[in-house]
């Protein structure tokens, strides 16, 4: 078993997980797929099987340590450590002060962050021990800017836009590539409006090819034609 | 009882807390001191006191919604509703993502952000059936800037950044003029290379005093001699 | 004559101009109006001669070295080395790339940058020398963000900013506040909706109050209604 | 001839404007190589006729329009006009506020705004009429910071990135993708410290590939072991 190229993808249900998994596949990758529901992960793992590629699934509460610690376990003795790992989990909210409950307003901070630093815990040791590795964050229009009606889900993007800053300043001397993508738009099929899957996620595979001379933090990624 | 100037501070212990007391004190509020040890409140209090400022103590846990709405309903009994509140809870935090352990991280955010939610809520109702009110919230440098080792501490100020703009959108059209300052250096006596406390207090005042024609949503504060 | 108290506003026709002489000279400044046109300058001081404050007119081209030096000569000579000096001069300019003439971004750049470089050159040796004083500066909008149709004033407004901030690190450690005044919005009269000058101009002086200990470098003023 | 594939690269001297060159050059396009001086573009254009690619020099002064619009006159005879096109002068200058001189100033705004201006007129009209085309901008650490005796270098920089934004809101929805690199750091060839010239040409290219879907407007380029 090849266990040089694995990609770990929290956050592959479809959309834009599902196109992570295939780009990264086409390169030869084999794929950890990890989201909460086994479900979703199903028709990703077989999308991808049928191509010929290697694909695994571990659902699993990425905002829960044990259980994201036991899935990758299973991805460690199924596919091998992780060279590159992305966190592209998420779940929007929008609401008022008022409105939002603090179990709203704490949900959105544990998937927008918790489960980032259990992820980058997860992966960060092996990648240490072998002086490189890649870890790339997906952000959000709100990673930049608050909103009305979008407190609970500006608070989880501005602070993972944090833990993406402090890990690449902590990681980035020691071989591991942070970066963090500002996707500002809608994601979806309609070309001349929305960002497409696939082409969002060439770039992340171009971050992750990049040379440790040059490596960039942070990006943006916007359709032509988004008013920003 | 005059209830038409009543302060809350929320982190009121001695340092910046004691002198956003004794400034809003001096122009004849009505101050609310919140910290979660009443030992820690006691001399700010006393100091209050014997100045002939009104002045009363409320420990609680901020992040903790019930604690903090027992709090602040002894407030409203004992000095009324706050015209102006201010948010200066915070803990800090260093460690690299490997020393950190999940309830530090959590912690971090908790005193960061959800103390800051939980306020919020209890005073903005009030405001808004007043057509006015001030909350401010305290930043530093970690606001704007993750760093190696910062990562629970920036997550906790990126997003406490964030709830300040989102609340400053949703609210200040509806008279709430919402800011946040950027403390960035140290606080303390040593005039000549930190803030001191009665300066920054000076700044949280004037921002209280602007007219809504007017508003600042985010400034900075720092030390003449501080590299930035 | 007493020259402890000497501001000078260069771009001070009416309006935020106007409104800034008014609030120094409240607090015992002489103050010295800088404008290309005598005739917007005369107004402006009959109107604090009025009031029984000393002002001096200075017709001159800000972006002109020489006749801004021999304005500044002037100003020295009738009532002082200023201790305050704002920087308020602007030309909004708005056009497509290829509407634009070179001349029009040339000229969008002089009055943003040029301008404020001659003249932090005409009153930054007496404030080093005397080891205080404070440079203010009058940004907007564009000072931030580019927009279609704005590259000549973006340009000019993002060059003031860097041109701030560079000065802020130059002079600080020396006794110099420098500040970049970020006004987003319409000035003007209808309350609701625009930027009152008076409580724009009360910003700049306490801008110009701080204390060394904790100087703001950069601040945002906008209506309470103002999208943003 | 082929014409449909034609870069030009405006400040094509040796080092990153060389290696942008080569990297599209590597690609099928044959490049149009600018710069002040002829010298400078000489072993630029011999080392690239070497590999097999069609490359011509035009020396120009960009920040003059006339002697910029007749290289762009011949580079449309000669190679056709440029689908993609790249503004990489620049000159740094380091000086404090009272040691530079005026003509410095203005001198290191005309290097970094004037010939992005200049420049992007040139190629703008033939990629509105295609309805695609890319442009992009080198940018700097002093693109984002103002810092002490880096007053004429920031002005430049952020001028540049305010032209680029200006831009990228005017072009995008017509076609156009404006992109800003910032690079942060010393380029050159010490591989663990240095961006690596080629390193940092490999993003250029992967921008010019993205497609409209998902384009970056900003992105950051700097060394692994680089502090920021």
């Amino acid at each position: 078993m090849d266990t040089s190229k694995v990609a770990a993808v929290v956050g592959a249900g479809p959309g834009l997980g599902a196109a992570l998994a295939r780009r990264f596949a086409r390169e030869g990758y084999a794929v950890g797929l990890f989201a909460r529901s086994e479900s979703s992960l199903l028709p990703v793992q077989q999308a991808l099987t049928k191509t010929g590629a290697r694909a695994g699934i571990y659902p699993a509460d990425a905002t829960d340590a044990a259980s994201l610690a036991s899935a990758f376990t299973r991805l460690r003795q199924e596919l091998g450590e992780p060279q590159v790992c992305i966190y592209n989990a998420g779940a929007f909210a929008m609401a008022g002060l008022l409105e939002l409950t603090p179990e709203q307003f704490e949900s959105s901070w544990r998937i927008g962050c918790m489960g980032a630093f259990h992820t980058a815990r997860e992966v960060v040791p092996a990648m240490l021990a072998r002086g490189r590795g890649t870890l790339l964050f997906t952000g959000a229009t709100a990673s930049l800017r608050g909103g009305a009606r979008f407190a609970a889900f500006a608070v989880g993007k501005f602070g993972l836009r944090a833990l993406a800053q402090s890990l690449a300043r902590e990681m980035g001397p020691r071989g591991i590539h942070v970066a963090h993508v500002i996707i500002d738009g809608t994601i979806g099929h309609e070309a001349s409006t929305m960002l497409s899957p696939d082409a969002i996620a060439e770039t992340y595979w171009q971050l992750h090819r990049q040379e440790p001379s040059a490596w960039t933090q942070e990006l943006d990624l916007r359709p032509a034609t988004e008013k920003f």
